[in-house]
């Protein structure tokens, strides 16, 4: 953990940051070996040039004695940003946690705690996106899981299925192939329903020429996996083909980019070239993918603004889509890892068209 | 819902606020009717003196057409903080969402969106706290359910039962009654667990003279419950008994003082005083209790330093609890409605010592 907070410092050092509050329960966690759930209460962990480190933390969540960082307790009735202030150089910068909460950072503010204010987050935040070996091969683990599960869900689908009775068997799918919980709420999305990209499933009953699109990760030993397919059902129409074919081009070129030193940008713009030369551009509306670890949703975006360049222990998804309102969606998302050599996609379950007929 | 905004532009308009922005999507979704679920991504309701409500939104999010404020879209790759400090007024002082994120508010700063940035959360939290007519009867409904709930609960205590394995059936009870879902991960703790106060179901098997601890909840008509009952298992030892004698006398005074006008922290201290003549101050490790509504803990938390006083509608827990690290704990929690003439307590289920013998 100590080598975790060391890395941390280092990129603090080169920011020309001497003092860094984090706030993020899951880089905490990251940095101490602890996860606390603080709520609406405050959790910080101060990191100083000094390697006089800090964790405040209520007396209402137990501590393990050793978290690599002096603790300083307060209660629910104590001025917990009083507390905090006293250890904060009052003329130094203070590095600000992407996550900390207004009603905390303002009350800060007010109490005149630092020399100044400024998301100092990708210290901590970058340090968490190269995975370390051990981190590597749970990624790898928890993805080769999903791909197993993608092959049980496209088994569900049948005549009668609804989206919110498949979710659930895809909950059940995990835990009984031994993951921990679900990475985030399944997406199971039919038809229609599949051109909103974060549509919940619903009584939507499957009907023949639908598209069926699970978007699903599982948790396992810590680590996240995250994957979309998109099937269709018995049928499937001249323009649903060339949707996907060209939602999978897309997500082939960029896979085909990978390699340590592209641009995050790049990416996007290669897939979304792709679709927009289609004449699809519009319907892609959302970045070509994010960065995934303990959390399914971490920082670092493969997007158009993200001029950072990909490097050996970064893992991001890849996932193109086409929305089309009212009538049908199309995603295609892997996880991709970069190497020292180039890259190595996570996910192995099958891109081709696939269309599922029970009675074949 | 126009009634709900206006009701938070006239408590701005007490505070001298001329504009405020809403980040916390429950407040959003109090205020607009639409939930949205923005993870990392922007969400914004600014609301002005003026009436000219804006929210702003990601394509990525689908709207209905009507949400009581003009639609600002942005996509994943615009700067999203410009956009908003297009809207703000420069020359005046912000109002702050105690929920926004440092990434967005050290932005809008920088920036130089506002004339000054203040906490003014309270404008919206405080018209959430009192809940409307419409609101209290799907409190009680919900409350009423976890009342009926937590004698099937108090069932499911016999040899050889886990936390985790209760902590399952309590979702599945619910489930079984007709809740949508849990308010919040079930607790269920058996001896020395119980000293924990969030202390997380585990394969610890009950035996004799465990106490036993749900604190459980769930949501129905998107309203929460939150009830703790303490039984236990066979028997119990005299100095158990005296804290839970301890426990109820503190829960029950504090009740009896409940009506509009009390002061929170007059309520905490009603309770803490008698378990502080009891001995056991020093264990009694948290507040009294907290709001609730559509979320399980909302702003306005029952404790020592919330001088604020108590008005009709008000809904919060009253959960006193006495926890003897590596030995045992107790809490007795009820929530409590402020109504014209004083207090409904919202949990009927019976509060007297109850030693559950599956035998008897």
């Amino acid at each position: 953990m100590n080598s975790r907070m060391n890395n941390v410092c280092r990129r603090m050092e080169k920011a020309g940051l001497k003092q860094l509050l984090i706030t993020d329960p899951w880089s905490i966690y990251y940095l101490t070996g602890k996860m606390f759930q603080p709520g609406e209460r405050f959790l910080g962990l101060l990191l100083k040039e000094s390697g006089d480190h800090k964790v405040f933390i209520n007396h209402l969540f137990p501590a393990p004695e050793e978290l690599g960082a002096e603790k300083v307790w307060f209660s629910d009735t104590d001025p917990c940003m009083a507390v905090v202030a006293e250890y904060v150089d009052p003329r130094e910068i203070l590095g600000i946690d992407k996550m900390m909460a207004a009603r905390f950072l303002l009350e800060l503010m007010e109490r005149k705690a630092a020399g100044g204010y400024r998301n100092g987050s990708f210290c901590v935040d970058d340090t968490r996106g190269c995975k370390e070996p051990d981190e590597q091969e749970k990624m790898i683990r928890a993805s080769f899981l999903n791909d197993q599960a993608m092959a049980l869900f496209r088994a569900l689908v049948r005549p009668g299925l609804t989206e919110a009775e498949a979710a659930r068997k895809v909950r059940e799918i995990y835990r009984e192939l031994g993951a921990e919980d679900v990475s985030f709420t399944p997406i199971v999305s039919f038809g229609a329903n599949a051109a909103d990209p974060h549509h919940e499933p619903d009584d939507t009953v499957l009907k023949e020429g639908d598209c069926v699109l699970f978007d699903v990760g599982c948790r396992l030993d810590g680590y996240c996996s995250d994957m979309t397919r998109t099937f269709f059902y018995r049928t499937v129409s001249p323009e649903q083909r060339q949707v996907y074919e060209t939602v999978l081009r897309a997500n082939l070129a960029a896979e085909a980019m990978m390699r340590p030193g592209v641009r995050f940008c790049d990416l996007d713009a290669a897939a979304r070239n792709i679709i927009t030369e289609a004449g699809y551009g519009p319907y892609f509306t959302h970045r070509l993918g994010h960065s995934i670890g303990m959390e399914v949703h971490e920082p670092g975006d493969v997007s158009a603004v993200n001029t950072d360049t990909a490097q050996p222990g970064r893992i991001f998804s890849c996932e193109p889509g086409i929305y089309l309102t009212d009538r049908f969606g199309v995603r295609i998302e892997d996880l991709c890892m970069i190497t020292p050599q180039g890259v190595r996609v996570l996910n192995r379950y099958p891109k081709e068209l696939d269309i599922i007929d029970p009675a074949e």
